[in-house]
């Protein structure tokens, strides 16, 4: 099973610019990826999926849309390389469910028959819930179990900045409420730049910053390299 | 049919203190308030109910909490204030539905029986849905439906703000999510600081900030005085 969970998409460089050498490897030769767009609110799937095209092309990469695809359950059944682009999680979760695909894609990654590569809301649907998303729940996905590809919570996006005059949650206390609640979770918050690279029962951390481990009233950070699960 | 529906319960000032006036006149001479303390999850009930018992000693209101009580249906069906504090809205519209409250709650406070206060998920929980809640869904509430006490959608702490380095969503887009899948359902941005009062079909805006109405692709800032709601 292979997969890469990147906490984003964009960087100053340009539309998944940072992680294209990180794309190619665990493309590994495919040539073609089947897109998931569903993500996609505020922008329509067509002009997501041709983003996400374009932005593929230089690794060589041909980009098929599953909103494109007369019969998306053989779509999913013939891929070998599944991408999720992130948008609203519950919306993804949502139309996937209605679609009846997240046991069909979480069946294929796991058998390995195909490879795994999400941002944002894509790398929400790895975990086993979407329950540490960050996005606003838009519509009722009809429950919140997701694709359970690896063996922990992710929280993308991840920063933990008070800001001025705002009386609302920091990240890390709307985590806590997570960990206080399924204590027995881990979470990985993911910063902005950052990705993991799970190979079988192996993962590693790659990006600029250091990721933090929540677990029960534990928290530490770890930095690039191999990612040891909590015990 | 009388509600208080504050963005949030602290400032400079102290523990709801900034809305003191509004709640005293919204109690009218009530003396006692059934607290709901189910959005409290990294603190404990106990104290949460403690402090909202000491914030609203001055106005002359002595607190019971929903979690003290014996028989939970038979306090609510007693109740004359209800006062619902804010936290994480997902684990306050779980305990509530669990507990079968939800339809009690409503009825009570639609005919005229108890009158409503909430702050936060209090507020988001007034609300037809809790689909534009700024919380993180840590648990599955079973649905999204909430009390409907209003005919529309609240936003609580709202601002919209671009934080340096962070590639996520801002507020403004995040609702435009909710009002693009849902473009027929008026979101009332609440900043921090600012409150509606609700008395049977007239509302009133009052704080120091503007607020922000969302109605499909359309958005416009209202200040304080009375609220006509989107046509």
């Amino acid at each position: 099973m292979d997969l890469l969970l990147l906490s984003n998409s964009t960087s100053d460089e340009g539309y998944l610019v940072h992680a294209r050498q990180a794309i190619e490897s665990l493309a590994d030769g495919r040539t073609h990826a089947l897109f998931v767009p569903y993500a996609g609110v505020t922008r329509d799937w067509d002009g997501y999926a041709a983003q996400v095209r374009e932005a593929l092309a230089p690794a060589g990469i041909a980009v098929a849309s599953l909103h494109e695809q007369a019969d998306p359950q053989a779509a999913v059944a013939a891929a070998t390389l599944i991408v999720v682009g992130g948008g609203n999680t519950f919306r993804l979760l949502q139309v996937l469910r209605q679609q009846g695909l997240l046991a069909p894609i979480a069946a294929r990654v796991r058998s390995g028959a195909a490879r795994y590569i999400g941002w944002s809301a894509g790398s929400n649907l790895a975990a086993p819930t979407i329950r540490t998303t960050n996005d606003m729940p838009v519509v009722d996905p009809g429950g919140f179990d997701a694709l359970g590809l690896v063996p922990f919570q992710i929280n993308p996006h991840y920063y933990n900045v008070e800001i001025e005059g705002f009386r609302g949650e920091t990240r890390d206390q709307r985590l806590a409420e997570f960990t206080t609640l399924s204590p027995d979770t881990p979470v990985l918050g993911l910063p902005e730049g950052d990705w993991v690279r799970v190979s079988g029962n192996a993962f590693a951390l790659h990006g600029p910053h250091a990721a933090r481990w929540f677990l029960g009233e534990r928290r530490w950070d770890v930095t690039a390299g191999p990612l040891a699960l909590p015990a």
